[in-house]
């Protein structure tokens, strides 16, 4: 196939569940002839923080450091650091990226979020001509795959933590749709540390065959652009037609385009039937 | 009033606007004869990461390295590390937590991540038998204060970014409200790098208002944990009588708890009436 993925994983144990699902992909990403990175996060002792030191070279305003104005020249004159820029290097390259963790918090770990916050800089990964169903990365494929301490009935919409894709949506929209990721579904590996062997080991089976047909799969559905008034006038909201005509649906457009209106189920998890 | 506060603090710059925002609360606080800590999360040079490095002393189990359980067995032990024992003490201290930060990819700058990821450790602030509105910090408040980028319509559920509620629910609910916080409004600061000095001096004044009657703040509302049947064959879901009769509402109980309804509007951003 001549695809490119690279895996971006954080877990500190080369025994976890994480590795095993981060050596089941490189394996089987292999197997089908992809050339595959892996960003090990910790072994590689990434640094996280968003610091005046991913500057090379002199502040255009060291008197007043905004980290996303710094980046966004420095990526421009390449004047980013070393470890940004080959992250950077790697993400380019890549036609899918695999995100590998542990759900800490709702959420990515910190060293995760630290990638983000430093490799995704304005210019290289958006720009405010090149977001959402514009985004720069709109040819790349992103899955989250993370694993949980709590039950999948947990994070059901009458589970005690809520429904799981309200607490994906910052990370799926915010970040991956943000930058134009076509955004496949989440691989979930629920309650691994309360599973017994057999079901672990049917959970790398299960990912590992989703891996065979992944350049296939269709990504989740997000609001197109193109429905919104995008100028300060038009406050950036929903044109009046496209809101008129939406509203007569059933559901809201995305899980936080909900409208006033029930979510549409599944809408960070499942692919749309349409 | 004797009171306590943490700020825990994540800019870069003391020239910025969230510092100004973080001595805006200082002094406001102080006036009201309060008890002020600083968290200045990039002076302290403080680590985001997770790693075997938290803990003192020998590891429960080397071979299969697990943060939450390390972490857990070293709390009770006082085995932390002093840069965690230490940001502990003042969170125990705290009868208000205020976290002031910039928006970065729809959540927390990835060294206030770290901070929580570490500090919020299992056993100091929650357990099994002690989540949600029966949290260990029940006691205690906490603000999320940030700013953002793009303008408050961006952020409506008809705004190009989607409901900000959605964006907040992961942090609000599956952090504070998990540990038992009574979660106050967030303190949002719209657009803060396009808006004329006047707007953004009128912003610290009424953030500084605000302050002054913090303490008779009613928060938010959530789900309580009584309506759930938190067992493993109940699967941590809704009683069924509990069901019957929220489904006889308008709308779900949160944004996240939505049961296939219209989300309550404005859950995270504002204080119920009822």
């Amino acid at each position: 196939m001549g695809k490119t993925v690279l895996i971006v994983y954080a877990h500190q144990c080369p025994r976890s569940f994480n590795a095993a699902a981060c050596s089941t992909a490189v394996q089987a990403l292999k197997d089908r002839g992809c050339k595959v990175y892996i960003s090990d996060l910790y072994a590689m002792n990434f640094k996280p923080t968003a610091t005046a030191e991913d500057i090379k070279g002199d502040l255009k305003n060291p008197e007043h450091f905004d980290y996303g104005d710094e980046t966004m020249a420095a990526w421009k004159e390449g004047r980013l650091s070393e470890d940004i820029t080959a992250e950077q290097q790697k993400v380019k390259e890549a036609d899918l990226i695999i995100f590998q963790f542990p759900l800490y918090w709702f959420n990515v770990p910190a060293i995760l979020k630290g990638w983000i916050d430093r490799v995704f800089a304005q210019g290289f990964a958006f720009s405010l001509q090149n977001m959402y169903d514009n985004g720069i990365f709109k040819a790349k494929k992103a899955i989250l795959s993370f694993t949980t301490e709590g039950m999948e009935s947990m994070y059901l919409p009458d589970g005690i933590n809520g429904d799981i894709n309200v607490t994906l949506w910052p990370l799926q929209n915010g970040v991956l749709n943000f930058c134009g990721f076509q955004v496949l579904a989440p691989q979930i590996f629920w309650a691994v540390a309360h599973s017994p062997p057999e079901v672990r080991t049917a959970m790398l089976d299960s990912w590992r065959e989703r891996l065979m047909d992944i350049w296939t799969e269709k990504p989740l559905t997000f609001a197109s652009t193109n429905l919104f008034n995008l100028t300060f006038p038009g406050g950036f909201r929903l044109h009046p037609e496209a809101k008129e005509k939406l509203n007569a649906l059933p559901y809201g457009i995305t899980t936080a385009h909900h409208l006033g209106k029930p979510v549409p189920p599944n809408n960070q998890t499942k692919v749309s039937e349409k």
